[in-house]
């Protein structure tokens, strides 16, 4: 595996519909949903795991990009936002996607950089944003079952 | 907007390339990347947060599904891994994709459902997951910029 790979997983421990504990490496993340859904809301719920992803993957992209320009950042804030209808994700009859519609992303950036030069910067940024990528673009999602028997 | 839809949204500080606090409602996520990307690896970095996501909401699912179905799940893990390769996000030269190539996720599930049973459970499961949609399936992307000078 080259320098620039990395094998990223992550261990999932279920309490019940709304709640579950992900492991990833040393850290904790607690995964919860309002109790109008049945949980706790001690914690984000998934789709709400995904935004922060997309944001803090494009925060990278943000840094690494502006050094590839020589563009000064002074501050940087990002939203992503978007909208998803779980009509089917309950079974329910419908004709929307299970998921987002769409991402939105607004990056919000101090600096003196030129539009042309923040128009190169958003371009790079967009394109070479890995979880944007996967946000994007179809990545094969393999889902298969272990089962035992209960003792 | 009916009650099956959201609207989700999270707000991202930037404090350094490698690291920002991610807001999603009332709760607060730290990312972060290891020491050798330049982070002080106090937090999941951006990949782990999708893997995650995708297993959140993978359990939600099971649950549901099972129910749909009257199995019982007496436990359930999930474990989720793919491999990715940055030199894309770097800007080196290669023929990689951006993001992971593919996701993989495995049910751990402790039951006395039968086998015909637990392979319509994991078709529906996989099928109407709302991440597992996002992953699979292309998702439009905007990002802009809103820039202001400093002052």
């Amino acid at each position: 595996m080259s320098d620039t790979e990395l094998h990223a997983r992550v261990h999932l421990q279920s309490e019940t519909m709304a709640r579950c504990l992900v492991t990833a490496r040393q850290f904790k993340l607690q995964v919860d949903e309002p109790q109008s859904q049945g949980g706790r809301d001690e914690g984000p719920n998934p789709v709400e795991y995904l935004l922060a992803a997309q944001a803090g993957c494009l925060n990278y992209m943000c840094h690494w990009v502006a050094r590839e320009l020589k563009i000064t950042i002074r501050s940087l804030q990002i939203d992503v936002d978007g909208h998803v209808d779980f009509a089917r994700c309950m079974g329910l009859p419908t004709d929307k996607r299970a998921g987002f519609e769409s991402l939105n992303a607004v990056l919000r950036v101090e600096t003196d950089a030129d539009d042309d030069t923040l128009e190169e910067w958003r371009r790079r940024v967009e394109s070479r944003c890995p979880v944007g990528d996967n946000v994007a673009n179809p990545t094969p999602l393999n889902v298969s079952v272990s089962a035992t028997q209960p003792a």
